[in-house]
């Protein structure tokens, strides 16, 4: 009987689900509007609702299966206690509401209780996404590698002995928090500096306006304004050959190079993947990436590390290593 | 019947064996002379003076015991191979010898050979020290901490989901060649702005030597020379209150914290352990240390990992962790 696991993806404005098999083959997928309940009190109301939605995808398939469990990503979540302390980027906190009220949402438990005590298990984006590369894409057979996802902000997934590393509280792999810049670029975090400040989507636009500052050579991007710059506008000006876009990217990857010869200082992974937006400017963030990685390496790891685009990216990606989860034998 | 193993620690002066138990309670230690060995075709040599020093251990034992195995710790030992790859920090290679002659040292195997097919294990020093923590000392119960030896370089061991991190060659953990500071102080490996330039015995004598320079406080460190200077100088300057040595250890601590901010950041461990010469420097260190790595944490871990000396810390440290390494079980 072919066993089956269902991946669901957290997001501000979508919850996006899918069956998953052993291999990665996707056998229906679905969404359900996060954003339509932005308060606590609506969670349990959209727990319904994605939990409706998941039965109504199973009662879709039409071969005989066996639900393994359900993975799930989520930003910030804590994998150990299958729980998101105060998720305020998901849901908001009113006024209104009963200040002394926990801000603790139980989703595993929550969703176990509907799926008859199926296995649940939760971790963040990045994490699934190192899982999800483990499990059906381009680390499959490696103990030691490194997923980097590159959206808004810069994640990691770290793989150590066959093993994602959650460290004791389950929040390990920050790497976008890792400090490049002392007294460098302000972070959402509060600190200055953080990688994901140079390496994101975000981290690229603030580099083509310090670019812009800096020189005077011509360039197509003097044009957009700075919220309106994407890091496909970036790409498409750099295969014209625009020197503010190439400049860009030769920073970018830089920053993200000199960062990574430290993580496998710390590591030593196998390969090092990189995942999202970014990653598909292809050789414009790939060539001066492991450039720069292999120029600030440590003698012992030099010309060792792979740099590889991940092969589970994707629009299914976050689905994918969401259900990857399941089939990890990981329980604290 | 009792268990006991050999903990072996190869430095470059002495090699010093010891037996120990499953508490890391010794039975008995001894040494032999490494640097009576010199040249690489004296390694045959040096390995029969080791084994037969290590069965004169073994007849000396007074009551029933089964030998688990032996475990030992080397520098740059390559843990998955058992081998040293041309350590010539150990044994050098003369003029005078075959130039397509190997370099590469099976110790693993050699001792193996002489002790019946026994279990035989290697790993570096820094990594022994974190298994030794794990089996006997403070870290015994948790799944996730750090060990950072202070010597005259600064060594790491990470643990991860009860696992010792050796990365996919074997040589994970090189705290002390994070980059800290761009173009910063020249460190042995050839690059700039290494962790151990700035905080092992060695780093720290720097330190004091630039601040002599930048200040004009008056300091009894004033009359010592730069290669006579060691940190235990320092810390007793320091207990009298001289400005430079407190400003020094000051130094050292910032360094240190915001390093160790950065490894929280990607490993998220319950504590982290100071081990070696500065580490007893105690509230020098420990202070400087904690502050500066609370004030540059990340929000989700402030004031939740320990740091906190290392328990088995002491003349037999090496020999009881490379001991520990016996009671792993973590064959590749």
């Amino acid at each position: 009987m072919k066993k089956l696991a269902i991946g669901v993806d957290i997001g501000g404005i979508n919850t996006a689900f899918g069956l998953v098999d052993e291999n990665g083959d996707m056998y229906g997928e679905s969404v359900v509007s996060t954003k339509k309940f932005p308060y606590f009190d609506q969670y349990p109301a959209y727990i319904d609702e994605l939990c409706e939605g998941i039965k109504i995808l199973l009662r879709g398939v039409d071969f005989e299966y066996e639900l393994v469990g359900i993975g799930i990503g989520a930003p910030l979540a804590n994998h150990y206690e299958g729980i998101l302390d105060n998720p305020s980027n998901l849901w908001k906190w009113r006024e209104t509401d009963d200040a002394s009220g926990s801000r603790i949402l139980h989703i595993v438990d929550d969703i176990k209780k509907q799926f008859g005590g199926v296995k649940v298990v939760m971790t963040n984006d990045a994490n699934a996404a190192a899982i999800g590369e483990m499990m059906y894409g381009g680390a499959k057979g490696m103990s030691d590698f490194v997923v980097v996802t590159l959206g808004t902000g810069l994640g990691g997934g770290i793989v150590a002995n066959g093993k994602l590393v959650y460290g004791h509280d389950s929040f390990a792999g920050e790497l976008g928090h890792i400090i490049v810049e002392k007294g460098g670029r302000l972070c959402g975090c509060g600190r200055r500096g953080c990688l994901e400040t140079y390496v994101s989507a975000t981290g690229i636009r603030r580099t083509v306006s310090m670019l812009l500052a800096e020189r005077n050579d011509p360039s197509e991007l003097r044009d957009i304004p700075f919220n309106q710059l994407d890091s496909l506008m970036i790409t498409q000006a750099a295969e014209r050959n625009d020197p503010i876009a190439l400049a860009a990217y030769e920073y970018t990857g830089r920053v993200l190079g000199e960062a990574l010869a430290d993580v496998v200082t710390l590591n030593s992974p196998e390969a090092i993947f990189l995942f999202g937006g970014l990653a598909k400017a292809g050789r414009f963030i790939f060539e001066p990436t492991k450039k720069y990685m292999e120029d600030a390496m440590l003698f012992i790891f030099k010309d060792k590390v792979k740099l590889l685009p991940s092969s589970i990216d994707g629009k299914n990606a976050a689905i994918l290593g969401a259900s990857a989860l399941v089939w990890q034998n990981d329980e604290k």
